[in-house]
């Protein structure tokens, strides 16, 4: 696609494009952060004041049963589970990522605490997401029993690091820097070949790229429900654990939610048979309920068509900025090979974070991270052929105007 | 107050009668449950649509600097901070109870493996809110170091089980079923005296009754905000850290909103100086922007002014209990003394069950708890006087007139 017309042409033929009318998207604004906070599905308008004003208002203590809260964290898992290849029953939406990484990391540990106890290491990648790392490092610190994190980098490679003293391994499907995405069947082989377990994060993956958790057998999974699937900011988050394992253990954040009868008020702690076990204290219901309304503009399209339209936006964008932007120094970090690529682009440029600024400004909404890379997300749900055509025309014309270096685009914000 | 006329006078003169205003309360309800889930503060649907429509729907990634979410779990913190008799900068609304039992039991046994490693007890009281208990043995499991949970009840005096093996009391402040209070100064002193650390579990205290943790001297409190703080169902809870122990710990719960600087993207984990330590992952920006609203209104009341109110409210139930339904076999649970009462008051009856659905059916909502318990919750910020006369009239009338007896109160629902 070399002009806006032909652009223009691809959004009309998109089978994807009708569903762009459920999100309500800022006038002037070219959205791709959708990566980082997925847009406002128009039907949580409707829902939140549903939840607000009728149930809490007028329901209060009933709702618990009459709307159904209780089982909330089941009913938008089992959704959730559709599009990541797990059965009904799999999933819950609860807490967090980071706790839910947790929880699965706990029982990882044990599991191979009973089958090979002398495997005592816990390999992830230098580059995965900080968190994801934090709650190895926590879990490390807390038990005290001789457990070390290893990291993949440039010097090692996954296969070096995969040997017979480890444990679990725990990565991010789609990296949240460079967009990279694993082989996740062929990776978890190598590590069940090695008798690893892996816990696969699925925060950059669930709903922008196909991620079949059944099919690749993998062992445990965790996710976010506020990027691609535009769930709100800070929604809970989701876990899956593989049938095989889920009754084995009992996870530590053990709280009353997970017990098999809430409301005997027993002393004593019972899991829950499944994937509830892996529920603990009561969930924020407002932003929980509101969770359902962007899964169900995401069950709506089929993942193989978000596939095909996310490798030719992101190709595309790509291809525009290789042409239009040859002559500055942007460095593209992503994969090329549509096997390892995710939903977003990151290109390097040694002034990253002005130039991301002066793209805000300009209403092209990407997002920065460390060291130096503007990252760029696309959500095939609403983003379009023509959106990538004018967004690389800003960008190319921040970039040749060099508007970018005025003072007031260096200046850091408490978050980026 | 005798006389329904005496209880009207009560609410004209009530300085907290006004507030009521503030709040969305059903039509034709008798609202005996704030114990358990608050009110609808009015405020709370502009706020949502603020929040939703504006921050998320309008300012999309922006807001976590232009609305300040990354800053909600303190802001919000400082505010219930001054409920609680906490510092500035003590506080964080953050997750869940459960969650942050955890953190903060965590932090306890650190630190008295440092101080006192042979302590290797944890005792609570075997009537304490089941997830108390619950994160207790999960931890112990987790940890395969030897710890035990000892239980206080009829055949354990506090005294008698706080011997030299105790690293770590943890106790609600007002029991969830019996609406006893414990004293939180003495028996923190007595802890203390005997080598143990206190966790205190504000659950059924915070907005309910005077607390004070700085005064009492206590190390660790957490609780919920969705009871007497009318934050909204399943709204997100909060931690308190006596600010001697913040800095001494890494609580292992350690993602990357407690980190120093969450967007270096740091490969370590540095935990931020002071109580943002004690965050973890990203937080329901949508439930937690709502707790505000409630906050709001119980900072407008006076606590000794609460306090007050709610003596009186549940000395008038007792009285006109016991006087009306004397022929009914109903046996107070609650403590009658004013100073290890909280802001319910229990009831026993062998047909508990059947009698509050009754009472829900009239109206009267309260809510059951195991064993055969009615509990009615008083809230002074919109519950009066005249309220308890006609919810003691409704009793009267379904234990007189044996309608509870109707099949259809004794079927039980998933949740009660």
């Amino acid at each position: 696609m070399h002009t806006r017309e032909a652009c223009l042409q691809a959004d009309q033929q998109d089978p994807l494009a009708p569903l762009k009318a459920q999100f309500d998207i800022p006038a002037g604004v070219l959205y791709m952060d959708g990566n980082s906070l997925g847009v406002l599905p128009k039907a949580a308008v409707a829902r939140s004041a549903q939840v607000i004003q009728q149930e809490w208002g007028q329901g209060l203590i009933r709702s618990w049963n009459d709307a159904s809260w209780f089982e909330l964290p089941s009913r938008l898992g089992d959704k959730l589970g559709r599009l990541i290849g797990a059965g009904t029953g799999q999933v819950v939406v609860t807490d967090t990522t980071s706790l839910n990484l947790f929880k699965s990391l706990a029982a990882a540990i044990r599991i191979q605490q009973q089958a090979a106890p002398q495997r005592k290491i816990i390999v992830s990648e230098r580059d995965n997401f900080p968190t994801d790392l934090y709650m190895i490092q926590g879990m490390i610190d807390l038990l005290q029993q001789g457990y070390e994190m290893r990291l993949v980098d440039e010097d090692l490679s996954l296969e070096q690091a995969l040997d017979d003293s480890v444990a679990v391994l725990l990565l991010s499907h789609v990296n949240y820097r460079t967009g990279h995405m694993y082989d996740m069947a062929d990776v978890t082989a190598q590590a069940h070949a090695r008798g690893a377990l892996t816990i696969w994060d699925l925060a950059h993956a669930a709903g922008a790229v196909p991620v079949d958790l059944t099919g690749a057998n993998a062992d445990f999974a965790v996710g976010c429900t506020y990027k691609y699937l535009n769930g709100g900011p800070g929604a809970p988050a989701f876990i899956w654990v593989a049938p095989r394992h889920t009754d084995h253990f009992w996870q530590p954040l053990s709280g009353w939610w997970g017990h098999q009868r809430p409301f005997d008020m027993a002393v004593n702690y019972e899991p829950a048979g499944g994937i509830r076990r892996y529920l603990c204290g009561t969930q924020p219901i407002v932003s929980l309920s509101l969770v359902e309304c962007g899964l169900d503009i995401s069950l709506q399209a089929d993942m193989n068509e978000v596939r095909r339209k996310s490798l030719a936006l992101t190709d595309l964008f790509i291809a525009l900025v290789e042409s239009r932007c040859a002559r500055h120094p942007l460095t593209l970090v992503t994969p090329r090979e549509h096997a390892h690529r995710g939903s977003h682009v990151s290109l390097r440029h040694p002034h990253g974070y002005a130039v991301m600024q002066a793209l805000i400004a300009r209403g092209v909404i990407g997002d920065y991270r460390e060291p130096e890379v503007l990252r760029f997300g696309f959500t095939p749900l609403y983003f379009g052929y023509t959106d990538v055509w004018d967004a690389v025309e800003i960008l190319t014309d921040v970039l040749d105007s060099e508007i970018w270096k005025q003072p007031e685009f260096s200046r850091r914000g408490a978050v980026t």
